[in-house]
């Protein structure tokens, strides 16, 4: 991102009329972000001398809360007028927006809109979050088989006048009943001769297209794995409705590692994100309530021993630091077979090969900190069996974590449970409880 | 994904020249993966089935080892056809796997390339991993300023019979000391008057590129943030050398998230990718290294209190709680912090009211575990000051849980340190130590 002096320079000098280059969206985003931290009023005056044609850009690229605060400023007119200029999906996303902090402005916005406008917007509006269709844009650049190369070029130079369409890419060919039977690449339409059909021109070829009611991660995986910048949509009976282009597959990709990375964590996306502090407080408190009934299972295993630690204190002096290797330990194997789950580099098919391998280096740390913090034990507290107490303990411990760490994970995927989603406090479940059963057991058999 | 008998069965059918259809090079991958674990001599024997056009593309989505084994396979002629077959950036990834793998064998291959492929693949690899030279490739569509667009689509016509080129998408023009001074969109170009020159029809247009000495992190934020497709790489003079496309970015995106999750759990995704045991433990080992040493602190704290302890064991069977309940509500305000921070969504700017809404959602949090968890300890062992002690020292810990979850993140970053990388230990030495010496401290001062 540019230094923002340099953007408020830019952006001032274009509202002087004294340079024709606008400072992008996100870059006038970033300009209100920085104005409304240093003065919330003028953030407001700034807002009223937008160029109106990138307004609805500049929205999207707000943070939530001053997104908020825009839309109340503007007037349903103002808003209208932004929706207008956006493409369709974009433009979905901003009434959106304003559903979500105004529903009765939402209706007045809408109302304003033209027909075509409101047709594209309900369209999009009809699928589901995660559904390809509410991430498709509507503008296309289509034709028959039976036009010829420059009717349809034609028609893409008006759309372009009109500022419909931008990065075209592909031309979508389809039949009477607007069902798409194929794409043509531009580079490709060039090469063509433009006085004659296409269907004198396109030979069969394979092409690819996702429907519009198919799982818009699974799409962006199609994107991934076949290099596409750009696909067409289809609704269930092959009619063209929509395109999804490489933009959209960034978000899709961020968004999911943001989800994967925060359930890990044990919080939740789409809570964090609306930054609303009593939903981030209930979302994070529920997770935190999981996990004090494990740490309580894990105190009542520790119970069972009162007497043992009673008898030798160091025990509890150490104990905790049994549980604390076998949960940093499971979490490397957990987060990594997690990882490699999402990316498709572990299936079921070559699980058991991963499984071993997780064994295998924990069994090796296993090894190297029984070792070590044998050692340590027996140096400190002046007790040679104490210190291979602890080591045994390690050495199970860290295998438990290798093992459920591992484990886990597929378990949860055959189950068809997300394994990012609690995969953590089962494993620290089973590290906690086997970490302190197995150092107190052995130290109650061994010691005492 | 198809299903791996679909995709066996095209592949037979194309073999028999029943159909001209050939699975994507990645299907083709998924099946060999699959007969390597039914049959690893099965898998040796299609190898030399594969069309030869698409052996460097199954080649690189080949997972490590089985593209090792397929690298020994295959002679260095065959070797050096499947790297011709490549588009350049592709190609410079196979020679460095080939490197990695056999390095005598790497130099055969190379010897046998052509001139020209010889000197795009040096200059791919002379770049760093994370430049932004790396990631690009070298076949371009250019053309200069006083050249017909007919002659510009008569070039692209050849380039595209000679299998040179794919997607397209831009047209780059540049001047007599082949500096990069425009770029024109294939969609743009086609509405032009072919007979005339670029000079004549084109207007001074701001238009973006990147350098090839450039981060590709921050090209792969460029690419998010402007909703690019493609963007043309210049060298430090302005000479056009290459183009970066959407889907490496995907890759780019994908890498970086891999990463984050990674580094968060004290997994090195570079290690881990090489799937060698050895290395990944001692990866893995030098993390719970670091992690013993905190877990000793810990400890070493306990041991401050062994009398009090030993006056009272269930202190020793309800510590780990408090722990534990920091621990985890700290890596919650961390994970988010660290991930928001790598998207842009919280910089110094606005970290305070980031800093803030933790601390807030922490106390709040503190003070509901502190209540639940106080009313169980009395409960358990009918002690209320020990209900007291246990809520009290709740409190402290997720203060410092939030407090700290939320600051270190931002104090690594500060210091330039990627806070991703070694966040989690600072945090969980604190959770630990502040949790057990207030829990402890307080049984001390109030019960004893």
């Amino acid at each position: 991102m540019k230094h923002i002096s340099e953007i408020k320079h830019a952006f001032e000098q274009f509202l002087l009329a004294k340079t024709e280059h606008l400072p992008h969206a996100s870059e006038i985003a970033y300009l209100l972000k920085n104005v409304h931290q240093e003065n919330p009023e003028d953030f407001r005056g700034m807002l009223g001398r937008i160029p109106q044609d990138v307004r609805g850009e500049v929205l999207l690229e707000l943070p939530e809360k001053l997104k908020e605060e825009a839309i109340e400023c503007y007037s349903s007119e103002e808003l209208a007028e932004a929706v207008e200029g956006l493409d369709s999906d974009d433009a979905a996303e901003l009434i959106e927006d304003i559903v979500d902090f105004d529903e009765d402005k939402s209706e007045a916005v809408y109302e304003k809109l033209d027909e075509e406008d409101r047709e594209d917007i309900d369209k999009i509006r009809s699928y589901e979050d995660d559904q390809a269709g509410a991430w498709m844009q509507t503008e296309l650049f289509e034709a028959t088989l039976d036009e010829t190369v420059r009717d349809a070029i034609a028609r893409l130079k008006r759309l372009k006048e009109e500022g419909e369409l931008e990065n075209v890419h592909q031309l979508y060919i389809v039949n009477d009943e607007h069902r798409l039977v194929a794409t043509l690449a531009l580079e490709d339409m060039i090469l063509m001769d433009f006085e004659q059909t296409f269907r004198a021109q396109m030979g069969p070829k394979e092409f690819r297209s996702v429907e519009a009611t198919d799982d818009i991660d699974e799409v962006a995986t199609i994107f991934e794995q076949y290099d596409f910048a750009v696909l067409p949509v289809v609704d269930h009976d092959s009619r063209l409705v929509g395109r999804i282009t490489s933009d959209d597959i960034f978000d899709v990709i961020e968004e999911r590692a943001t989800e994967q990375i925060y359930n890990l964590a044990g919080v939740n996306d789409e809570v964090e994100q609306e930054e609303d502090i009593k939903g981030v407080f209930k979302n994070r408190a529920s997770w935190l309530f999981v996990n004090l009934l494990t740490a309580i299972l894990a105190s009542v295993v520790i119970g069972l021993f009162d007497a043992t630690i009673a008898a030798y204190v160091p025990l509890a002096i150490l104990m905790p630091i049994v549980a604390s290797m076998g949960g940093n330990a499971g979490t490397q194997t957990l987060t990594v077979m997690v990882r490699q789950m999402a990316l498709g580099d572990i299936e079921f098919g070559n699980a058991k090969s991963a499984l071993y391998k997780e064994i295998a280096v924990a069994l090796l740390n296993g090894l190297l900190f029984a070792l070590i913090m044998g050692l340590i034990a027996w140096a400190w507290f002046q007790l040679p069996l104490l210190g291979v107490v602890i080591g045994m303990a390690m050495i199970i411990n860290l295998f438990i974590a290798g093992f459920f760490g591992a484990s886990i994970p597929l378990l949860l995927k055959r189950l068809n449970i997300d394994p990012a989603v609690g995969s953590t406090v089962l494993l620290t479940t089973a590290t906690d409880v086997f970490g302190f059963f197995s150092f107190l057991g052995l130290a109650k058999i061994i010691l005492l």
